[in-house]
């Protein structure tokens, strides 16, 4: 398969479901609303070694939120288990401490069937001067703080989405990779639903489940797709010409969703000039029961 | 006291002491050096509910970095027990993934004698791949990744620093309060070996420790500082006029540094239009061993 | 009138007609498109004093482009006589320039029937290597360039628009105005077909026609909206408590977009807090034809 | 000559003079006093076809402004004749109009002897409501605006400069050599003294002087140096292997400052991977006289 004249692998990426909130972040400004959204998002790029995976999904108009200010819409993913002190922990800590910034359930936007609601009850910080509200339909809670009064709802949606939507970038050069990457992470950003959850949503350093050498590692590198070890080991799948490699790695609410965000970015990456191939990562099957079939995924596009 | 016409109260911001490591991004661009490490200071305001304190200390110019890129330093704050866990798994997790990202300790450039090191092994996701190397003078790993090669040196010096330097910008209303945190934030970034690890580097709902309804929680809004609350709770200590009140708190290396950051925050604060009163928070000594007076932090400038 | 507890007056903003162009400019990344587009639009605020009056219209996203890159329409303002060649330069000085870019007439987009067409004839600077191709159903010229090609349509639509769209947001000091008059560009910048020319967006010297004292001046200080000079001249608007005041400028490709952008502007910067009235400038129908009524735009929304 | 691996060019930069001013703008932020630089420097890529050459300088801190509020230094060069006007028009339609800022003259913190000062006679706008003042030793204008009052000096130092400094980066490829060049902006916008004026700092289609086919045009593609006409133009000057090529062009306050910022341009370029050559443009000593040899500015590094 071809796009743009970039050869696309016939693989799949594997998926596997995780727990999803979408709480929305609004503030007086845009700026404000982000800088809140991006500090609950922070050390949040793979439930491996961090407590969540967590990304911006989308920005969010004056006009579709409760209290008609801008806002973000974060997602933040884990284990049912997990999930629930991370949005508290998230919530409680970047957000009600950020500079104007109301909460509120954005899964409903979404998801027509919410299947599950968690509490998240920020209001016990109000040490009983707290009080009930309603903004823009929704129930909140008013919380006085120092910079006046904290807003926001208290129960989040959450619902089974899937984890681990991928695709490699290869390019002949690591600068052509990354731009290529860059362009995928852009065109990705106008999608709804989804997050690239690394950092800038970039991939450098692809891993395999546990290790051949240090047996305490649940993750290490994943030799055959590293170009310096090409001559080195058997077996590698670094194409010829290619320097570098980056994956880009899409959490989303929904199997559709993490397609759609998959195929824009490879059609965007398919554009930027030096890159050779577009492959994705699984592991035959072992990790998680979502084939993500780059063919299936770009049907509209080849 | 009066600075720049703000009433500067008589009082002290009070300071405990935290461990502290100083690791150095480089990467290819300055954007992406920065990219890297906003992942890896985020969900990082607080220790009553984040694993950690963190934020970017400062940019670090290709003449002053081992590989002679272009940098970003990051404090990572925690305890001793701690620390060592989050630099490992906040580097391993948000940098080393992150696109032509190397990393350096970078505290011997602001400390003469570093106490302590701790070891910060990553190249261990090499599996047996990876080799000892010499950048700058420094002894580094390098570790084959999908990218190319990931450098990083892998003993970081760590040392006793404080944290909790603090001081409250009341302004007659919620926006000049919120632009003259802004300017201090600002002014703050220039001061080197210090952070504001809140969103944006400002905290909207400063905290009392522990709850005088809600027993379960270890920190509850600050009533008394609270505009909203003027007058419903006695002993409020929101001055006449004030309409909101936002609070920098500071994390430094060393005492002489956050009280810098202090001096220089509040001096940019002051100069906002709207700026009432400048305070700080202590809790009677009962929380550290700091107490960082606002008329020996301001000396120089009163 | 009130629109969220502020006052609005019931006022009138005067427009006057202005031709206007709008060239997408696509690019490799989202950043590159956008760097190319800001030195575009720059020293651009006013036809008093810059040979045109330019902004960032909105994000074009990859679907929308003919090349299927992002890309960000600007919109570039002057009388019939100057916006050829103000369309010329600033296409071939500040976007021919730029990394990887691309152009492509953007007022089809938005006009069904565009009623005139200028010729931006940059394929002389290939000095003969260029040459005519089909992009995205689009006629270009291809000129070879020391990055590779620049690609571009050579005829670009252009429309009699409105200009001087306008209202004044006025706070009880200057941050609140300001992060009012911010909330106000940040809304507007969701409505496709306007801009904000002004640096930021926004207009803190608010001008009057000529001048009283200096005769070759042709535009002077607005003293009857300066706060400091409440007191001191007959006949100040300034209301008590007003602190400070802002004004935003709109031009549009058409009435509607103009007044839909007021709309949102004033909705935006009605929910800050610290904001006490909105009102508008005018010059009692000697500056231009088109009256928008405060009350009509805001139809909606009272 | 090699330096990280890659060819230098014997040869040399061709500069010319040019007459520079530098105002230093400040603000209430430093947000706001880059918004206001930005709009100051914009539509100013070349005085081919731009009324000047402009861009942002570097950050002062506020502990070196005279105002003791963060800024931004740019530089504004054109021809002795045209420089007054430009620095009239551009300060008073994107500074005087944009939110917080106040402006200073800040060539004596880089000249110790200002050889001549032009008048920038701004207060006629305050229509007589204007009056003289000393700030931070600097004799001002106030003049009362919307926003409260705009600060600002009268006289700007200028001084005779070198425009046209210049480098070339040659990449195995466009994201290569594109990367290298924004590596490359980010290493200068660290000297003081110089600008890189084009978009985002670097020129996708360097020109040459005139035109062979087009009498009518004063400049036009170099083709020598066109990747993709190697081929079909004699004495091409694109090496094998280069896809692409960037210029990065330098105007500063003096030629040593054009050298420092070429030495830590070109260093940084030559740091990223998959960039091949490093050359410069000259036209036989046609265009100006100061020769900027490769070797000369390089020779710490060599």
């Amino acid at each position: 398969m071809e796009l743009n004249g970039v050869t696309i692998d016939d693989t799949y990426a594997e998926g596997f479901p995780t727990w999803v909130a979408r709480p929305i972040i609004t503030a007086v400004t845009e700026e404000w609303a982000y800088k809140a959204a991006l500090e609950a998002v922070g050390f949040a790029t793979s439930t491996i070694g961090c407590p969540a995976e967590a990304g911006i999904d989308c920005f969010v108009s004056p006009d579709e939120t409760p209290d008609g200010r801008p806002g973000y819409a974060i997602l933040i993913c884990a284990s049912k288990k997990k999930l629930k002190e991370q949005v508290v922990e998230r919530l409680s800590e970047c957000v009600l401490t950020a500079p104007t910034t109301a909460v509120f359930d954005g899964l409903p936007d979404l998801i027509d069937d919410v299947p599950e609601k968690i509490p998240v009850k920020l209001h016990f910080f109000g040490d009983g001067y707290e009080e009930k509200r309603e903004v823009g339909g929704r129930t909140v809670w008013a919380i006085p703080i120092m910079e006046g009064e904290y807003i926001g709802e208290e129960e989040f949606g959450i619902v089974k989405g899937v984890a681990g939507g991928n695709f490699f970038v290869m390019g002949e050069n690591q600068m052509a990779a990354l731009m290529a990457a860059q362009a995928a992470v852009d065109a990705i950003s106008g999608v709804c639903g989804v997050i690239t959850p690394f950092p800038g949503g970039i991939v450098a350093s692809g891993s395999k489940v546990g290790s051949k050498k240090y047996r305490f590692m649940n993750a290490s590198t994943n030799e055959a797709y590293c170009p310096t070890l090409r001559e080195k080991v058997a077996g590698s799948k670094v194409p010829e010409g290619v320097g570098a490699i980056y994956e880009i790695v899409i959490d989303g609410v929904a199997e559709e969703a993490v397609k759609t965000a998959m195929a824009e970015g490879i059609r965007a990456a398919t554009k930027v000039p030096g890159v050779k191939y577009i492959s994705a990562g699984n592991f035959g099957g072992s990790l998680g029961p979502f084939k993500l079939e780059l063919k299936d995924v770009l049907a509209d596009y080849l």
